[in-house]
């Protein structure tokens, strides 16, 4: 049985949504951050020794990092589905937005997070901010012109790696400008999946 | 023929590095930052709209993305070498460190870099900062007890991928504390494929 052991308000939150796309069974455990630090608790150190969600556990496997995660998944218990065939060019496109979510795209969103900590002390760096987080926003953009999913026809886990960073730019003011990758956004909130994995994870904020 | 689109002091560096463990033959085009911003040159955008390296090509394929090159590089191309074979626990593994090394262990490392240009202003993040870098850090010291490489007991793009994260955290100082994980670079740069890799490149001053 797999479980995942889940953050409040997190990256985990994908997770649960991939499982419930993919109908699988799985144990949930919750973990909430630290009211003050927004740290994840010292119990999840006992699961993996990094200490951070999203991990999931598989008999003898515990396996962290959501691109990772997400592969893991469905291909150990996708039967061939949410992910191209391997011999076919989609699937070097899927490996590549799969890394490329957490890889790059995140970059930008987590300095303006941190960075807007010192309020006008970070200003400084509020333009290098600003134009990185427009060249990956806008790339994305490109990227979804006459297509519903982020590769081929149909959802893979290259759009649940992804949903994340649409969620993060939505909850800092940028998606708005980027008409695709808001519409795809709100489709995919659309999703009776993503609706369930909602109820069962908890309050998450990102998901407005 | 694979061409590498690589840009001078980057992570494309270990792109070239893992081309000559291979000693697969490529093109290697290469391209300068700007001085004064440190960015890539917009001709990097004629390969693909990001704009940044490494940037692969293969035929009809455009790969960006470091992490998903190395899946690439090897799957296609590596003749079953450099990475575990896919019916094994190991591989989930060698999926998990290609995917940490950029999607979680860099963050405070860049976060360092960018908030380090604020200098006195950015000291309210410091405390933050350093322990996020020392949390990582441990858990890669704590993962390479006792074995030589990151996954299995030969080199594979699991190693590739954590070069540069090694690699910059020994720029800002950290590495020392961390004898396995600065043993283990020292020896990535004792290789001969490294080595011709840098011959190759031009100036890396992350390679010292």
């Amino acid at each position: 049985m797999l479980t995942v052991h889940h953050l409040n308000e997190s990256r985990s939150q994908r997770i649960l949504w991939l499982l419930e796309e993919l109908g699988l069974p799985y144990e949930l455990k919750i973990y909430q951050r630290d009211a003050q630090t927004r740290l994840a608790p010292p119990e999840l150190k006992a699961v993996s020794p990094l200490g951070k969600s999203p991990v999931i556990t598989d008999g003898d496997a515990t396996i962290i990092e959501t691109g990772a995660i997400i592969d893991y998944i469905i291909r150990h218990h996708g039967g061939g589905r949410m992910q191209p065939d391997m011999a076919t060019p989609d699937y070097d496109s899927y490996v590549q937005w799969l890394h490329y979510g957490e890889g790059s795209a995140m970059l930008p969103l987590m300095l303006r997070l941190y960075v807007g900590r010192l309020k006008d002390a970070g200003a400084p760096l509020e333009p290098r901010i600003s134009s990185e987080t427009a060249n990956h926003l806008s790339f994305i953009e490109g990227h979804l012109t006459g297509t519903q999913f982020f590769v081929g026809d149909s959802l893979t886990g290259a759009d649940v790696q992804m949903s994340f960073v649409a969620e993060v730019a939505r909850a800092q003011g940028a998606l708005p400008s980027y008409p695709n990758f808001n519409a795809w956004l709100d489709r995919i909130h659309a999703r009776p999946a993503w609706i369930r994995a909602i109820e069962k994870g908890g309050a998450y904020a990102l998901g407005r």
